[in-house]
């Protein structure tokens, strides 16, 4: 149908898409089928897939953002290093015609490269944060993007000039699924008392490293159920994302789920905090990017 | 034969014995039969197959110390609180007979229980500490054993008095094994400037989550091969162990190739150390329980 487009996020674990009329959604889909699951050669094959009947009879634009984007994605696009826009990331697009025929759009990532000091990436989220701005009509803000790789970033006039990644979810579940921490634990019951324990540990002058152990400890000392254990790790290690972290507003952005657990720990810490779901953000960043792409296409700009 | 004993330090992963004549070693193996590989009631049979020869034709003495006397051990021995020095771990011995007529005891371990805060354990550690007093002729002491869970111990006139565990060795290989960290790593070279490096970042005031993070940013940047990703990774991880911790002189108590590392990570922080065999303080520690066990089961006090 005229009009109809496609946004993806195709990340290392998961694909999700939409298909949008402008900005409206019509359909939606998702898929365990991150890039760690596609041979290579094989995304193009693997899209038509996945989009079935979207693209059966019709060749909708497709734009897409995430690890598709990465040197073990479908085509590599360099990273905008920092500070950077929406007009950054028009710039470094790559474009290509898929299969089937469709304009197919990949968005680059980010990079933070200071000389001397860390370097630091993120493929996705820069999408969220420029559709948090565009929906609240914010310029200028601090927002936690809680995930598998937790960013911290810092949006001035429009773009972004700072973030840190912190491998929260990803420690959350090695610890949890390889360590003596997860050993023999029962299905995990909600706790938020727990929770908060982790979260007010976190807070202490000592090293992670020795922190955690206390999950151990608490739980053979019986201070902890089998059951809260993984709730009170989860404080621990979202906690100590705000020990050394700024103390201003910070907006949330994310399923319910996941910003619920950081409103709860940030409210511990002091720290005032909204929450805004990490698709609408998502669907409002892409739609902005795609109409600018097609008015450049129509030689609007 | 008589005057011969054996001592064993059984761990979740790993057994080791020693087949002794006073504080002589005649004779040594171990297993990758720890805890986890054995069913429920298999210890003695295991035990017997384990030792061989050394039992065929004779019941020697057996002093055992580690998880062996944990609940999931073979008995279960109650932690000794702290302070503790020999006299607890001998008053809280406990004894059996084995099936083939062997006198055998099992050492408890530690713990530390503060009101209202953090509790923590040890089992076979304890020995290590007594063998290094002993062999060292000191009682006034700070020492690391760095392991699985590396210890960081204070011992008082011939008593431990507090000890902390870091989960550094789990840390290290969960995240090697089973992290983004740790995917498609080539076989690791010795970088002792990669370790370095690892361990200057370490003293950033930032949280570990996020400085673990640089292991994959520094590697996608090209600023550490992937052959050193590990020596890095072992660096941020060692070094935290010494950012909160105490400045004065350590004993360092293990293998050469750990207790080296632990050296040049407390250099960086200017930390004095002296480095002791881990393996010689355990005999050393046993073969002083041994002795009283001994006279007192001959009456002797």
């Amino acid at each position: 149908m005229k009009g109809e487009w496609v946004a993806i996020d195709w990340g290392t674990s998961n694909f999700r898409a939409w298909l949008l009329a402008g900005n409206a959604v019509l359909d939606k889909r998702s898929a365990s089928c991150g890039l760690l699951h596609i041979e290579p050669g094989q995304f193009d094959a693997t899209l038509k897939t996945l989009l079935g009947e979207w693209v059966a009879d019709s060749s909708p634009m497709i734009v897409m953002a995430g690890m598709v984007g990465s040197q073990q994605g479908w085509y590599e696009v360099d990273y905008c290093p920092l500070p950077a826009g929406a007009d950054s990331l028009l710039e470094q697009r790559k474009k290509f015609i898929t299969s089937w025929g469709s304009e197919a759009w990949i968005v680059p990532g980010l990079c933070k490269s200071p000389s001397g000091d860390l370097p630091d990436v993120m493929r996705g989220e820069e999408i969220q944060l420029l559709g948090l701005s565009l929906l609240e009509g914010i310029d200028n803000f601090q927002a936690i993007l809680p995930g598998t790789h937790s960013k911290h970033v810092r949006m001035q006039q429009k773009q972004i000039v700072d973030f840190s990644t912190y491998m929260t979810g990803e420690l959350f579940h090695v610890l949890i699924t390889h360590s003596l921490l997860g050993r023999a634990l029962p299905d995990a019951a909600v706790d938020d008392n727990a929770f908060l324990r982790g979260v007010e540990i976190s807070r202490r002058n000592a090293a992670l490293s020795q922190l955690l152990f206390s999950a151990r400890t608490l739980r053979l000392s019986g201070e902890i159920s089998a059951e809260s254990v993984g709730d009170y790790l989860s404080g621990l290690l979202i906690g100590s994302e705000f020990t050394t972290g700024n103390t201003g507003p910070v907006w949330l952005v994310g399923s319910a789920v996941l910003t619920r657990r950081y409103q709860l720990a940030a409210n511990a810490f002091g720290i005032q905090t909204c929450c805004i779901d990490g698709d609408c953000c998502f669907i409002a960043g892409m739609q902005f990017l795609q109409q600018r792409l097609t008015e450049k296409q129509n030689g609007q700009c």
